[in-house]
C-alpha cells in the first residue's frame, strides 16, 4: 500500500492555507471554513457521511464509513482542525502559506494536527482499496473538533450530545509525536491541563513611582512574589495538596522510561532549544515532562511596556498560568488549590481576581492490555520498522473526555516529531512520516478488521 | 498684583494641545513644535531673547530678560516642556484637548510641567509691570528642557556646553507640588533616579509547555524570582551595598517630617489611591516616599498576553526597573549593584541582558541657609498665606546637574498638588494655584531685586 504524494500534498496544502486559529475571535470565520473544507475532503476520500456539528463555539466535523460486516469493530478517529495562534514576525515564511523544503513542509497546523488528520483520509482510502474498493474493514467514524487549541471548551458537551452516533470500540488519536525519526513509538499517556488568568490590582490607577514609590505596594512585585513562591527549592509545586492525588510512578514504569533511547543533550539543543535541563528534584527529564505535574507561567504583563521608560507603579499585574496534570489529579481541584495558595499570600492593599480558563483537561492513559493498542503496535512496527517503544506525552488533549464519556480505551497513534515546533514559529512536519502514517493506519484497520483484535 | 485668567488659560490651553511626549519617537516633531511655541510665548511675555537650543535629542528653550541694574541677582528658572506618555483609553477626556471643570484644568502636562512654566511667563510680566514696565528687578534666565520625562539624557551636556550663558546666582525649579491646597510648602529635596531594562532569555523560541514543561527553565519564573528577591522581608532593597552611601536621616530631620500635617488615610484614598501604606520597616510613610531609596518594577512582560490561552514556555521575560535614590547614592553604582545582584542569582540555562536607561539622576537637596530659599519662603507665605512648611519630593529631576554643573543652590518653588495625577490618566491642575503661583514668583523677583537676598 502506498499513498500518492502529490494528491496528499494538494489536500494538506489547501487546508493549511485556512488560518483556523480558534483562540482568536477574528478567525472564527476561518475555523468554520476549515470545518467546511474538511467535510468536502472527507467526501472526496469516500466517506458517505460527513457533516458539520455545531457547538456553542467553533464547529466540529463528524464522518462515518460503515464496514460491510456489521460485526466489524467500530473505531472512532479523533483529531482537531483548529490551530495555535501565530506571531507572524517570528516565522521565516508566512505561517498560512505552506512551503516545502526537502522532506519538510512548513506551515501552522502542518503537524498539529491537520497533517495527521489528512493521513487518516488517505489511510481510509488505502484500507478500502485493499478490501475490494467498497467499504473499510472496520466501521470508521471520524470526529475532528475545532477548539482543541483553545481548551476544547465545548467538547465534553458535544460528546455527551452525540454519544450514540459516536459509539465505538476504541478511539484512535493522531495528535502525538514519535520518539525520534528512526524510533517508532506509541504514546500511552498524556498529561492533563488546568489553566487560569490572575489579575492583581493595587492602586486605582498607575501612580508616579517617585511621588509614591516606597510607600505603597506594587502589584508587579506582589505577582512576582506569587510566581516565585509557586515552586519550592526542590522544584516542587508549592500549591496546598498539589501532589495528594498524584499516583506515584512504580518501579516498572520508571525502569521502562529509563530504558528509552533519549539523548538529553540533543533534546536540549534541537527540541527544547534550552540551555539546561532543570526541574523537580529526584526525577529524570522524561519523568518530569511526561509523568510529573507542573506549574508554568505562559504570559505575564504589568505597567508600561512600550519604548523608553515611564516611571509608574502599575495599577495592576497579570499572568496566564497553566498546570500540567498526571493521573489522578483533577483540573478543578488544582485551580481551587491555586486560589487558596494566592489567598494565603496576598499582601495588604491588593485585590486579586482568578479566572479559570475552562473545565480543564484530565490526564489520560491507555490500558496496557488494550487489544487495539496491541494491533497499533503491530501496524506501526510493520510500516516504520523495528521495535515500537511505549512513551508518554507531556501535552494535553481532550482524550480523557473521550475515554470517560464514550467508556472506551483511547490509543494514541501519532506521526509527528518532538522538534516539529508545534505551538511555535516555523511549525513543520516531515511529509514522509505522514505518508507512512497513512500506511500504518491502513494496516491497522485491516488488522482490526481481520478479527486479530476486536 | 494679579494675572488676567483668560490670557493665562489661552496660553496654557494652546500649549497643552501639543502632544510633546519625549519618550515616543513618533512625537519628536511635536516636542519640537512645543519648543517653538514656547519661544514665541516668551517673546509675547516680553523676553527680549528666546531661542531654541538643540541637543542630540529633543530641543530645549532658553530665554533671558536682563535687569536694568547689572548688579541685580541673576536667577535661572528651570522647567520642562515635554510630557509623559498617555494611555488614551484610560482618560475621561482626550489628554491633548484641555478641558476645564470648575477650578480644575485637565490635560497631559497641565501640572507637569507646562502649567508651572506658564506661571513663570506671567510672573515675569507682573514683576516687570511692578518695576516700571521696562525690565525685571532681577536678571531672569529661563531654561526649559524637552527630555525631562525621558531621563534628561542630554541635559548635562547642554548645561556644560552653555555654562557661561547659564551663569546665575540660584536656580528656581517649578516642577514640584505643595503639601496640600491649604498648606503652602516649599520642597527642599528630591530623590534621584537610576533605571534599567532587564531581558531574561530562556529557550531559543517559545516552546510547548506540555511537551517541555517541567524539564527546562521558564524565564518568566526566573524574572519573577529576581523581582521577588529585590526586597527582603523588612521591605529593604536587597542589592549588594545599596544602603552603603545613604546618609541616614538625623533626629532633627525626622522630627521635622513627623511635624508635617499628613493625613495618611486621606493620602492613601485621594493621592496614592492605594489600599495600604507599606514599605521599609522602621520608617514613616513620608520618610519612605521622600527620604528613603526604593526599587520598583515599572513594567513587566513575557510570553503570550493576548486573548485566550497559549500554553507556551516563553522564550524571554522582560522588566523595566527603576530605583529612587537619596543623598549620597550614585545612579551608576546602583545599576552596577543590580547587575551583581542578578549575576549572583541567575538560574542555569538563562542568559540575561541589562541595559541602563541613561546616566540617571542624582538626588538633590537645597542648602537650608540659602538666602534665595529664605526669600522664596517669604514670597510663598505672603501670597498663599500661613506658615510655609519645608517638604521633600519623592520624584526626580535633573536638579542635581543644575546644582553641580552651575555650582549654585537649587530652590524648588512649585504649585502643584500630590493628587494632580501627574504621569497618570486624567492629569489636572488647579488653575487658581497657577495664578497664585505666578503672583508668588513675581513677589520673589521683587524681593530678590530689592537686595533683601542676593
Amino acid at each position: 500500500m502506498a499513498v500518492a504524494e502529490p494528491d496528499f500534498l494538494a489536500e494538506l496544502g489547501a487546508w493549511l492555507r485556512i488560518p483556523s486559529v480558534s483562540a482568536r475571535p477574528e478567525h472564527a470565520v476561518d475555523v468554520r471554513r476549515s470545518a467546511e473544507w474538511l467535510c468536502e475532503a472527507l467526501w472526496r476520500a469516500g466517506f458517505p457521511v460527513a457533516e458539520l456539528w455545531e457547538t456553542a463555539g467553533h464547529p466540529a466535523v463528524f464522518a462515518e464509513w460503515p464496514a460491510t460486516d456489521p460485526a466489524a469493530p467500530v473505531i472512532l478517529v479523533y483529531g482537531h482542525h483548529d490551530v495555535q495562534p501565530v506571531e507572524q514576525d517570528e516565522w521565516d515564511t508566512p505561517p498560512f502559506e505552506p512551503v516545502r523544503r526537502g522532506d519538510e513542509l512548513f506551515g501552522r497546523g502542518a503537524a498539529d494536527d491537520k497533517g495527521q488528520v489528512v493521513s487518516h483520509l488517505f489511510a481510509a482510502r488505502l484500507a478500502v482499496a485493499a478490501c475490494g474498493g467498497q467499504a473499510p474493514p472496520v466501521t470508521l467514524k471520524v470526529l475532528v473538533e475545532g477548539e482543541e487549541e483553545s481548551g476544547s471548551r465545548h467538547f465534553a458537551t458535544l460528546l455527551r450530545g452525540h454519544r450514540e452516533r459516536l459509539a465505538c470500540d476504541a478511539v484512535i488519536v493522531s495528535d502525538t509525536p514519535m520518539l525520534g525519526p528512526q524510533t517508532p513509538s506509541i504514546c500511552i499517556g498524556m498529561r492533563g491541563l488546568a489553566d487560569c488568568e490572575i489579575d492583581v490590582f493595587g492602586p486605582d490607577r498607575d501612580i508616579h513611582s517617585g511621588s509614591f514609590g516606597g510607600g505603597v505596594p506594587n502589584p508587579a512585585h506582589a505577582l512576582a512574589e506569587l510566581v516565585a513562591a509557586m515552586h519550592d527549592g526542590l522544584g516542587r509545586v508549592a500549591l496546598p495538596g498539589f501532589y495528594d492525588r498524584v499516583r506515584p510512578l512504580d518501579g516498572r514504569e520508571r525502569a521502562a522510561l529509563a530504558r528509552l533511547p533519549f539523548d538529553e543533550t540533543r533534546w536540549l539543543r534541537e527540541s527544547a532549544q534550552s540551555g539546561a535541563a532543570v526541574g523537580e528534584a529526584g526525577f529524570s527529564t522524561l519523568e518530569r515532562i511526561w509523568a510529573r505535574p507542573t506549574a508554568e507561567v505562559n504570559g505575564l504583563w504589568s505597567g508600561y511596556t512600550g519604548p523608553g521608560n515611564k516611571t509608574v507603579i502599575p495599577r495592576s499585574a497579570h499572568a496566564k498560568i497553566s498546570f500540567r496534570l498526571v493521573p489522578n489529579q483533577q483540573p478543578g481541584e488544582v485551580i481551587t488549590a491555586f486560589r487558596e495558595f494566592v489567598a494565603d499570600r496576598l499582601p495588604a492593599g491588593m485585590r486579586v481576581v482568578i479566572r479559570a480558563g475552562g473545565p480543564g483537561v484530565r490526564p489520560c492513559v491507555t490500558p496496557a492490555d488494550s487489544p487495539v493498542l496491541q494491533a497499533a503496535i503491530r501496524a506501526v512496527g510493520a510500516v516504520f520498522g523495528g521495535e515500537v517503544l511505549l512513551t508518554r506525552e507531556g501535552g494535553s488533549g481532550p482524550e480523557a473526555d473521550l475515554a470517560e464519556i464514550l467508556a472506551v480505551p483511547v490509543v494514541f497513534v501519532g506521526f509527528g516529531l518532538s522538534d516539529d515546533r508545534i505551538h511555535a514559529a516555523n511549525e513543520r512536519v516531515l511529509v514522509s512520516r505522514l505518508l507512512k502514517g497513512a500506511e500504518a493506519l491502513g494496516e491497522l484497520w485491516i488488522d482490526l478488521g481481520s478479527g486479530a483484535a476486536g
